[in-house]
């Protein structure tokens, strides 16, 4: 049999293009990264149909990456606007971007996703399965699995399966302050009550892995149990999902697909390190992609940096890929500024997370803009930021504001608006005689 | 002699009508809060002057303040825009303010936020002594304590002082890739090498000492050397401070006063704990009042969501008071908006940490606001959140959009946005028979 994925190779021994790639880019020895790739502790989502992809590597050994969810809802946004949000999305430093169109025009939108996007895509292909019955409850296997191979064939690196959620769970889902606030673990939960069923994708996770080695789609086990608020944080129906999901790990290991797994949702700072290790230790190392988590509920408008923080500490303590919360999280449908402002947010918490795991060069950036700021240079300052623009913006309005020089002067001007040339404390200490 | 501050009194075994305010605000027993301020580990800064005050508690045992620094600069802002900064971060939720003013009419807008301010207000006064003089280079002891006395008598609750900051440390900050980044430190600093004397307020501590005693103004011991980047975190320069600052606390105590420590300032998620834990040991207890962290230095324009990530962590491990950093943080002073976001995302941290350390009612608020999601019951939703106003802007916004219903009739719309009635996973779940 040829060796179709990623991990196939890299259990055969040999290293790949994409491993290389991930190599040079993460400063480390292409060697390491096949060894990680064939143990399933880095995966490189890379379906063999997304030709214009530039590979990116998911693991704890590796810096850590971000997530944006673009695409549209039944209610919002046309497909135009969601090339323009990828477009925001990937300027602003999205390492992938899932298409989680609810809408109209799914097929369509996603077609152009993957042919615009150099960074790997994702989606969750039961919000398309959902999209093409009148009721949810008449989805069956068939329709699952052909959206499956359709999305598969179109060049989806990575897809969202909420295979782990059981129907002995959903009693455990029901005492909950906020039940299931997943759309996918509430479509699945419903549907396996109703039709007294299991999970279909459980019960027919060979055909699906079948459809995902044959394409290299890396699978991203869902946790259609996650905790939708502090109270149902780290419970019951959490980690029974959980142990289902490491079992599902080692089934498509065992079929040569990569594999990561998704992770809460909310949960208070406290209790974040150990979901990290809990994962990492039940699935074997299987790369943790975590939603935020958010670590307080009452802050809607200002979500993604609740997320921030629960997402820093998360990829300190092990997380390898983080899903980004935009400030209209329970709100509504982000809109192209909330998209960048979440990105920004989450760029913040990797590369946090990132410096202080020591990663190589992870520093380089920031000693670089403290430098600048010591030599009052304004254009290196926001050359090395993380939105140039933003701060270029703000700074433009301070001068403006205190009628000082305009912004052509502005490069070597030795204080800012904050302190003035009296109080500012580079220019003191940069006369201390020594 | 008459015991005249909260220390004081505390050792003396007296509960002041403001040690039970503050257990009341706190849920606590107020012999355990007197306790608590007889051994140093609360202050509760209570200037005899400040009539209008409504007394709150800074320590350890008790929930996790925040201050929001408002105050002109000589380039920028009048006096009556800083009481609308005043007014915004009391309004979302600042515990106590920073007045910093070193612009125009000092002492008068001292007294119009003293007058307005029922929370603690808190100055450097070295910045008013700085405006006093043509040259830094002229200041002297006899100036600086004119200016302590003068707004101890104005009625300020707290001062920051940087009398840890000794000759010795001046070659161990030339070292650094960002030397001194406090004003205070820096004007101190240079002073210290240009007249080839020792620190003024660490060679004259006991005559501050008597004015805070008398007026029972609390001392918040400034860090000076506090690192400016991640390059210089928790370096000789820093812990050398530290070292004379635990000996201050000493003195502080040994003289009856109210004393609280500052801390850094730019420091990589790794090193936080170890930061807290640091101060806790060598201060014996002395809240910790500290600045962000920012825990990466190349997001300008973002420095509120960066310092809020290191704030939560600070802390969740032992910090007592969370400073607030803005957006507009090493780009310029900032503006009314600018307060408001500082202070959402600082309470965000506080809170969260609150709920980690498992304060008492410290979830109750994020309890309620789950429920009213489940409900969908948006105005409940709203009301329980930390800034309702922004919450309900994104979701007009949102619904115009769309050009759902309007708004009146939005309190129980079973979905919203993001998902659209089909998608909605709270109203799937609701649906699930048990």
């Amino acid at each position: 049999m040829r060796e179709n994925t990623q991990l196939e190779k890299a259990v055969k021994g040999d290293i790949s293009p994409e491993m290389r790639e991930v190599a040079a880019k993460e400063h480390l020895d292409p060697e390491f990264i096949r060894s990680e790739v064939a143990a399933g502790r880095i995966v490189i989502p890379a379906n063999h149909t997304h030709t214009n992809l530039a590979p990116i590597g998911i693991g704890k050994s590796l810096t850590t990456k971000i997530n944006a969810n673009i695409g549209n809802s039944a209610m919002s946004s046309c497909p135009k606007k969601e090339l323009a949000k990828l477009d925001v999305a990937l300027r602003c430093g999205a390492d992938t971007v899932m298409d989680l169109s609810t809408g109209e025009n799914i097929c369509e939108i996603r077609r152009s996703i993957v042919a615009a996007s150099p960074a790997p895509v994702g989606t969750v292909p039961i919000y398309e399965a959902l999209s093409l019955v009148e009721d949810p409850m008449l989805i069956d296997i068939e329709l699952l699995l052909k959206v499956v191979e359709q999305q598969a064939k179109q060049g989806v690196d990575y897809m969202t399966i909420h295979a782990g959620l059981l129907r002995e769970h959903v009693p455990l889902a029901m005492k909950r302050l906020m039940r299931i606030v997943s759309r996918g673990g509430a479509v699945t939960a419903k549907w396996m009550q109703h039709h007294q069923k299991e999970n279909p994708f459980h019960e027919n996770f060979d055909r699906l892995l079948e459809i995902c080695q044959r394409h290299d789609v890396t699978l991203s086990l869902g946790d259609g149990l996650r905790p939708g608020c502090l109270a149902d944080s780290s419970d019951d129906a959490q980690f029974a999902e959980l142990q289902v999901i490491a079992r599902l790990v080692r089934k498509c290991r065992d079929a040569g697909v990569q594999v990561m797994v998704e992770g809460p949702g909310h949960v208070p700072l406290d209790q974040i390190e150990m979901n990290m290790r809990k994962e990492d230790k039940l699935c074997d190392g299987a790369p943790f992609y975590i939603l935020g988590p958010v670590v307080a509920d009452c802050a809607p408008g200002y979500d993604h940096i609740t997320s921030a923080i629960g997402a820093a500490m998360g990829a300190f303590h092990g997380a390898s890929m983080l899903c980004y919360v935009t400030p209209r999280e329970h709100l509504g449908l982000p809109d192209i500024e909330d998209v960048r402002q979440g990105v920004i947010a989450f760029k913040i918490a990797a590369h946090a997370a990132d410096v202080a795991l020591k990663r190589p060069h992870a520093r380089d950036r920031d000693d670089a803009i403290s430098r600048a700021r010591m030599a009052f240079d304004w254009e290196a300052q926001f050359n090395f930021s993380l939105d140039p623009e933003r701060a270029r913006e703000i700074r433009a309005q301070s001068l403006q504001e205190t009628q000082q020089q305009p912004l052509n002067d502005d490069k070597k001007s030795d204080h800012c608006t904050m302190c003035g040339p009296k109080y500012c404390s580079l220019k003191t200490s940069l006369e201390i005689t020594e």
